[in-house]
């Protein structure tokens, strides 16, 4: 479907712009790659999204599946502290419906792109007998804050104020499907200099990527329990399931909120320049590992959530691994 | 395979660079994104390749097809007159013997980074019920030729000379496989100031391909079908189809060689620098078509190739379209 295809986003992406050029952007889809220009530095990432794995194609519309494609991707921009700006999509569609369903997928790609301020500067398309797959790489840069450092996992320091930027858990009851990363809220904290030390997004669950932030910069934390922000998705989860309410929001995946590692004096303008939906759930501390504080003993709390590791069969065995939720201090 | 895979990954990566470090590539695997400083402009380009569509597992060793993944797309960068210099690869791999294609398909990744000097700074592997899957983002730059503009495929003037990088057809002998696209020739080229107007790479074909320069370009080419440097695989493959081999140069796709449109004035240079291997096959003009001399005549020639345009059953039906191979001057 190649040259009829690039023809048809050709024309959506002219439409998008609404006529505005970007100067950044020198040549784009219909050479053999696409021409940019950047200030400075920027980051780049990419993942996919397959039909049997990460979604399935019949309980969830193509154009919510194009959606989550770009916006997962747009969250590890985000991760970086940096602005998303131009994406490259591979779509592989079943041959048997394609066109349909390649109509739907990029409805919800277009979407995502106007969203979030993305812009679709080149890709490659196919028809396959196999399930929809699409993998989306995305561009950001720092353009808009020249000074900025990039945000990674590994500065967080001793006494650092850690937030997770909105409520978490439940996702799985239809909130996976439209992850809505805080675009605003990291403008804002960029905008105004916050002093980030790290940043991770929530894709495999709270308690495994604040876990991994910690590995990489080298501190534990201190995790105040009645402070972590508790989705309403996670209380409707739990009387699904008959687990609490924390615990899925400790170990749910797919949040798409940031876990933010901030020094201690900028802590109440994260707070503020989130108009209080960041919630800070934790304090850094030197000894490694996750602990909370019950009745004047620290005891450990180990981290759970989805593990991207498959098992003989292709089935991911994430989430299923017998782990105790907490074990004694040692 | 997430968390053992990236470390698997960051290993090889490490091997591969030998302990150097990289200035540009601030950040890599094990983020949430690669940070890149980057001199310039850079380029950026995503192909995908998919057993059944693209190559057929089995015939092809698992290392061939991730060889080919990247080579494909160092070719697009070297169309746009860039160095290669970072991909992100997202594999699907089908779980039934996931580890052991992983294992040979990254060999062939790797085998193609050093040989085009591009570095792996990012990607997302999993595991499904399809067939194996690859696609590559590969970025390029400027940075070697900072005064260098990018080529396109639209800046060809009537009077260019044109060249084909190498001799084609019959690819599908296995040359498909091992794509060489010639990174050496462009970096000659840039570091001689040659004046290259226009470029795009052979995918589809060399009639093809040539189409679309001169239809992006406004102008026409006068072919010297004489000069149309064959393959010997095309001499090959027509002892086995009964078509001409003239034919299968013409018509053959995935030959990764480059068509270049050149000032008359620098026509020797080309053939200079790639040590007589790039090959004069025509002269732009300003009436547009694919034309050749035959008894003092014009007669037009029709490009013919591989079109990416699936069937109703997802069968490419492109390269068997009843097109005339020339039909008479208009």
């Amino acid at each position: 479907m190649e040259a009829s295809f690039i023809a048809y986003l050709k024309g959506r992406v002219r439409a998008l712009d609404g006529g505005r050029g970007d100067d950044r952007i020198e040549a784009g889809i219909g050479d053999d790659a696409a021409v940019l220009a950047p200030t400075g530095r920027w980051v780049t990432c990419v993942d996919q999204i397959i039909d049997g794995v990460d979604f399935r194609f019949g309980e969830h519309s193509p154009a919510e599946i194009g959606f989550k494609a770009v916006a997962i991707n747009v969250s590890d921009v985000l991760a970086m502290g940096a602005s998303p700006r131009t994406m490259l999509v591979t779509a592989a569609f079943p041959a048997a419906d394609a066109v349909t369903i390649a109509g739907g997928v990029y409805d919800g790609i277009f979407e995502a792109a106007e969203r979030f301020g993305v812009r679709l500067i080149g890709g490659d398309t196919t028809t396959y007998d196999g399930p929809l797959s699409l993998s989306v790489t995305l561009n950001g840069d720092f353009a808009d804050f020249p000074a900025a450092e990039p945000w990674t996992r590994r500065g967080a320091r001793v006494g650092d104020a850690v937030f997770v930027t909105g409520p978490v858990g439940g996702s799985i009851l239809g909130r996976h499907l439209r992850p809505d990363p805080p675009v605003e809220l990291v403008r804002r904290l960029r905008d105004d200099g916050v002093g980030v030390t790290a940043a991770i997004d929530v894709s495999d669950g709270l308690s495994l990527d604040l876990d991994r932030l910690c590995a990489a910069s080298g501190v534990g934390v201190v995790i105040d329990r009645d402070a972590v922000p508790i989705h309403d998705d996670a209380h409707a989860r739990s009387r699904q399931t008959g687990e609490t309410a924390f615990r899925h929001a400790w170990s749910d995946g797919e949040d798409f909120e940031l876990i933010l590692a901030v020094a201690p004096e900028d802590a109440r303008r994260v707070s503020d320049l989130s108009d209080g939906r960041a919630r800070r759930l934790a304090t850094t501390t030197a000894r490694t590992g996750l602990w909370t504080d019950q009745g004047g003993r620290l005891i450990r709390l180990s981290p759970q959530g989805y593990v991207h590791d498959a098992g003989a069969d292709g089935t991911p065995t994430g989430g299923g691994r017998p782990v105790p939720e907490t074990e004694q201090d040692r």
